[in-house]
């Protein structure tokens, strides 16, 4: 299973809203279709979809049938503005546009362009998967001869380009021979957990169990589970997690119950501008979500819902946090900015 | 809006399984059409049902056409048998048949027992409804000024005969004149919260917002949520409280966050012959439930899931039990114990 891929001068990606039912990949053979793509929930999540611009610009730049650079490059920059215009708030496709365009304007002629543009992407591409795959070695340290995992939400290969952050630990365990199991909760209102973590895993033949999101503390509290772990949406300098909603929750069911609670995330989620979880606003979304389950209506139309999208774990819930470049613990403002500060090797 | 009523000769009842798109209310004229409906979960509630079988044995009893009393009373078994076999498991029901079982024995004539039998359902319905107003007045005195109120499940009037325990505690508190607000969480995986509380609070005018239970902790971490009630299965001699899996979460949660969390029940829920919560047995449900919803598959076919139907939440987490008795507080060894004991004026 890969969740984008380029294979013969096209985009192939798995349709993640087809998921889990039906496993389809879509081969695109021009970037309106990207852009479609992403506008349609086709792909989602943000290191996965920092990939997908990538290759959408190569794949723009491959069908513009110019000589001149300045004629390539006037016909490009829509090509560009229509990938960023796709999902407007995704940092990481203004990022990774904006990297493909350096890349652009540093090479002459326009078939060494096209071809660098490509490159660029692949490499995009192979970086993601490298830092998932050391993100899941370091938790591999962490984890050592844990029992069974708890996991909130999908932080793994479908959010990602194939390993996943904290699904990227799970499996980095597997792979050094410890026979993990993992209890995954639904996430409601958009069952991320029932649809890709419990899809994704089952694949692999992870041994995953299916929870609701309010059996968590039943299990944390009977012993079931070792540790928990989870992603990020972004973490601020003091350590706090934003997360989707629901993180918080479990992380202090953990650890009432004296269960490990850490997250996994690359660097690039560590936002030292932020001092803590506080100055992070929490997006509100549609009450639809709530009001209806997998499409069906559950709930009186004239009923009010809440619907945050994410929630803020203080830090004192956070055992650890594990990066690409090793593990933060307490005192996170200190340990954090040294991952971010290290170079890499 | 009724749960149950007695009209003409007949049992009306709410079908709760159409609820909350459509109010409809059905009139069985036969015992058969009451055990149809207990079986098909179209009453549901423990104190509802025991109403219900009560009104189903005077039902049967009425369409008997015999003179004798012996004879009457031969015919009248299998009515008994096929109300007490429509919920095997529901104490309630056989509680509420043996008093009537009781009440037929007491009298002579055919006649006499026919309009004792209805007497005695009348009663058992008017017993059940003045339960929940005492438990309504006692919670309504230790609410006394707080905004919004956090519930779980459904412990209102769908549950009993039209009031509410936990949601009765609710209404009191607004006929007292306080504009109290409810957070009322989904309850994955049968929505009892969407489908039935925030159908019977809507239809009240109660202002109520319907969150996902994965959003529970943000909402009492945020400072919205002035306390938490709710129901209670089983209450053991030590406090611990068996209730709608989902409720030790919101237990903890809160008192993390020093909101005081409140369980309101009858008498009848309190067991002094169980020490603690460990003796309780916690039913597991079918994975269907978890794995679909409405007929909606959401998740991988092949993959395993965890259904218990509910949770314990040990009494330290509970900052008082409301009954028709009174308050009871720590210790609950000795407050639970004078609260059963108390004789009813």
């Amino acid at each position: 299973m890969n969740t984008i891929e380029w294979v013969d001068g096209k985009i192939r990606l798995l349709d993640q809203t087809r998921l889990p039912l039906e496993e389809v990949y879509l081969d695109l053979t021009d970037y309106q279709s990207l852009v479609r793509a992403i506008k349609e929930m086709r792909i989602r999540g943000a290191p996965a979809l920092g990939v997908a611009a990538a290759y959408g610009v190569a794949l723009g730049a491959a069908a513009i049938d110019e000589e001149s650079k300045e004629a390539f490059e006037s016909r490009l920059g829509p090509v560009y503005e229509a990938i960023v215009a796709s999902r407007p708030t995704a940092v990481n496709i203004r990022w990774a546009v904006e990297r493909m365009r350096r890349v652009a304007s540093a090479h002459r002629d326009v078939s060494g362009v096209k071809k660098a543009l490509l490159n660029e992407a692949l490499a995009i591409h192979r970086q993601d998967e490298a830092i998932n795959h050391r993100i899941g070695a370091h938790g591999a340290d962490l984890l050592q001869g844990k029992g069974t995992v708890m996991t909130h939400c999908n932080a793994g290969a479908l959010a990602t380009t194939g390993y996943g952050t904290a699904l990227g630990v799970v499996r980095a365990t597997i792979e050094r021979g410890t026979a993990l199991k993992v209890m995954a909760t639904e996430t409601r209102p958009f069952l991320q957990g029932s649809r890709l973590t419990a899809w994704e895993l089952a694949r692999d033949q992870i041994d995953v169990t299916l929870i609701t999101d309010s059996m968590a503390g039943h299990f944390l509290k009977k012993g079931d589970i070792d540790c928990v772990i989870v992603g990020a949406d972004r973490i601020a300098a003091n350590g706090d997690v934003a997360n989707k909603i629901g993180t918080y929750s479990i992380a202090v069911l953990a650890k009432e119950n004296a269960v490990p609670f850490y997250v996994a995330a690359p660097i690039s989620t560590i936002d030292l501008s932020i001092s803590s979880g506080e100055e992070i606003p929490i997006e509100e979304r549609s009450p639809e979500e709530v009001l209806s389950f997998a499409g069906v209506q559950v709930a009186p139309q004239e009923v009010k819902a809440a619907n945050p999208a994410f929630d803020i774990t203080p830090y004192r819930y956070v055992s650890a946090i594990v990066t690409e470049n090793g593990i933060a613990r307490e005192p996170y403002l200190e340990e954090l900015k040294a991952l971010v500060e290290m170079i890499e090797e």
